[in-house]
C-alpha cells in the first residue's frame, strides 16, 4: 500500500431527489438503501480499504451528520472527521480536505469521492484508482472518472474527451465538460462516441489540486490558508469555524475542472449508478417480472407494473393497478409519484416543507 | 321516555371491508372515523339517548372488545356489556339480548342497532324509531327500517314492499328480501319502486322475536332457554361461556326476517350509509374541488382526482396522477387500489394474512 495515498469521502449533501427515504436529518449516503446491513457510506468506505489505509481515510460532512458518521464508520479516527459548519457544495470541503492533508504529508495524492454512488465492479474500480494514483502521481494533473454512457441520461454531467495521452490506455485530455444537457444534445453526445458520464470522482496530488485553486480560485484557497499552520492541530477546529462559512458556495466542477487546463479523463466499467434519483435506484434493482422493484420491503403488488415501491421496517405494502409509480413510505411521509414526474419531488419538498413544516423534510 | 323501551346495540363485528384501518383488533365501529373526535360507536350511542335511557343500552360485543368498549362508553354500565365468547353473526347475538331484556322487563320493546353505521338526519331517525316503537308495541310484529335506494348498489340486502299497513303510515307489510343482487337486478328493483335497502335496523317486543325464535329458530333459541333464569345474575356469563360458543353461525335477516310472516317494513329516510367500504365513505365524505376525499388526514394531491386517501396521525400523503384510488395508511399497512376494486379487499386480507401474518390484520 503506498504510503502517501489519501482518500477522500465527501458525505455532507442533503440528498433530496430521494425524499422522503433521505431527509434532512439522515440523508440518503447514510442510508441502508439494498438492505444489505450496510448504508452507502459505508460501503463507499469498504470499497476502498484495499486501496487505502483508514488512517489516511478523511470524511468530510456537515457538522449535524457527525453523531452518525461516527457511529456508522467507528474504525475511521474521529481527528479523520472535518465537519463543515455550513453547506456550501464541493469546491470548498475539496479544498480544505487536501490543505488539511497536504499539511500532514506534502507528497500526497488523494482520491475524492462521493459517497452516496453505487459500484458493482468493485476490482475494475479498484484497478482504475490505481492506475489513476499513478497517473496523478507522476505530474501536475487532474483526473476524473468518466463513465461510458449507457442511454441519453439528461440528469449527469457529461465530459467530452480529447486527445489519448501516449502511454496511459484509457486516458484522455479533457475537451469539454457539460452540465446537465437536454435530451436531444445527450442524444448526440452519446451518438459521437466521444462522450463520458462525470462520476465525480477525483484524482490528483494536494500539490496539484491547491495549485490549481491558486490559479482557478483563488478566494476558496484564501479561505483555508494560514500563516501557522493549523490543520490537524487543536485549532483547526475554530480555525475553519470562524473560516469556513464565508467561503463561496460552488462546485468543483465549475471552480477548477471546467478552467484547468491539465485535466484529464480515464474511461472506467465500473457497474456505477449515482443513485441520484428514484427512477436511477429503478434501474439498477433487480426487478420481479413485472418489472416491479420492491425496494427491500414486504410487499403484495396486484396488476402493478414498471413500478418501485419502498417501506421501511415491518411495514407491508399492498398495491394495486400501479404502472410505472414511485411508491415511497418512510417515517412521517408517504409519497405515491409517477416515475416519470421524478424531476418533481424537489418541488414537492419545498412544497410540504413551506406547508407541512421541517418535520417532514 | 318510555320506561319499556331498550336498545341493543350490536358491537361485534370485524369490518374487514375497512382493512387497513379496520383491524382484527380494533375493528371499524371503535375507530375515529370523520375526525370529530367520536367513534361510530359513540356516535350510534350519542344518537338514541334523547330516546332511551342508558340504564337501558344493551351493548352485545365479541369478549376480545370489553376493554374497548368500556373505555369508549364509561356511562354504560358494566352489567349491560353482554360479551360473546365466540363469533356467531347477529341471530344468536340478537337471541341473547332479547332473552336478556325480557328476563328484566317482558313487557320490553327494542330497537337493534348496526354500531358502525352512519346516520346524519338525527332527527328524522328519533321519529322513525318513536313511531316504530309504537307499531311494535300494539302487536305480535317484526318491523326492520327501509331506506330509499339512492343507486343500484350491489352491496345492499333490498326489501320488497308489499301491502301498506293501515294506519301506520310509511308502514308496509314486506314482500320479499333479497341479499346483495347483481346489478341488473339492482336496477330492476330500483325502476319497479318497490325496493328499500336494508338498513338492519330492528324493532320488535322482547316477546315477539323470543316468539319467533320459537316458530323459525328453534336451535338458537335452545341455546339461550334455561329452567332457573340466569339472564342478569351472576351465573348468566359462565352460562352463556358454555352455551354461546354452541349456537349456530346465522344472520337474523335468513334465521327470522327472511322466513316469518310478521315481518313489516318502515321506509324512512336518515341520510344514511352502512359505511360498509371504502367506496361508500367516500360517497357519504366532503370532497374537494378534484373530487378527492382527505380523510381527517395531512394530504398534498398533484393532477389527482375522485380518490380517497386516509392516513393517521401525523403523517402526511404526497399524491401525484392517482384517479379513483383508495390510498389508506394505518399502522404497518399501506394499502393503494382502485375505489373499483374495492370488493377485491376481503381476498387481499386473505393474501396478507397467508403471506405476512395475523398482526396486519
Amino acid at each position: 500500500m503506498n504510503k502517501h495515498r489519501y482518500c477522500v469521502v465527501m458525505c455532507g449533501g442533503i440528498g433530496s431527489r430521494f425524499w422522503p427515504f433521505s431527509r434532512t436529518d439522515m440523508p440518503k449516503q447514510f442510508l441502508d438503501f439494498f438492505g444489505t446491513g450496510k448504508s452507502l457510506l459505508q460501503l463507499t468506505v469498504d470499497r476502498i480499504l484495499p486501496l487505502v489505509s483508514p488512517d489516511h481515510i478523511i470524511l468530510v460532512t456537515n457538522a449535524a451528520y457527525a453523531r452518525i458518521v461516527k457511529d456508522q464508520l467507528p474504525e475511521i479516527k474521529e481527528r479523520n472527521i472535518l465537519l463543515e459548519p455550513a453547506r456550501r457544495n464541493t469546491a470548498p470541503c475539496i479544498c480544505w480536505a487536501a490543505s488539511h492533508i497536504y499539511a500532514m504529508d506534502p507528497d500526497a495524492s488523494i482520491v475524492t469521492l462521493p459517497s452516496d454512488h453505487l459500484i458493482l465492479k468493485e476490482n475494475a474500480f479498484l484497478e482504475t484508482l490505481e492506475e489513476g494514483f499513478r497517473f496523478v502521481e507522476e505530474g501536475e494533473r487532474l483526473l476524473t472518472l468518466g463513465i461510458n454512457p449507457t442511454s441519453p441520461n439528461t440528469g449527469y454531467g457529461y465530459i467530452q474527451r480529447g486527445a489519448q495521452v501516449t502511454g496511459y490506455p484509457g486516458i484522455c485530455k479533457v475537451k469539454t465538460f457539460t452540465e446537465k444537457p437536454n435530451k436531444e444534445m445527450a442524444k448526440v453526445f452519446i451518438e459521437t462516441g466521444e462522450f463520458f458520464w462525470n462520476a465525480g470522482i477525483f484524482l490528483w496530488t494536494a500539490k496539484s489540486v491547491l495549485q490549481a485553486f491558486l490559479k482557478y480560485d483563488k478566494e476558496t484557497l484564501a479561505i483555508f490558508e494560514t500563516e501557522e499552520n493549523v490543520y490537524g492541530t487543536e485549532w483547526e477546529t475554530s480555525f475553519i469555524n470562524s473560516r469556513f462559512p464565508h467561503a463561496p458556495s460552488n462546485s468543483i466542477d465549475y471552480a477548477i475542472m471546467e478552467k484547468a487546463d491539465n485535466v484529464f479523463v480515464k474511461s472506467a466499467d465500473l457497474g456505477w449508478s449515482d443513485l441520484g434519483s428514484w427512477k436511477a435506484l429503478y434501474e439498477v434493482s433487480p426487478k420481479t417480472q413485472d418489472g416491479n422493484v420492491t425496494q427491500n420491503c414486504n410487499v403484495l403488488t396486484y396488476n402493478c407494473k414498471d413500478s418501485i415501491i419502498a417501506a421501511t421496517g415491518d411495514k407491508i405494502v399492498v398495491a394495486s393497478g400501479l404502472e410505472g409509480y414511485i411508491v415511497a413510505d418512510n417515517d412521517n411521509v408517504l409519497m405515491i409519484c409517477p416515475i416519470a414526474e421524478e424531476q418533481q419531488i424537489k418541488h414537492v419538498v419545498n412544497d410540504v416543507k413551506s406547508r407541512f413544516g421541517e418535520k417532514y423534510i
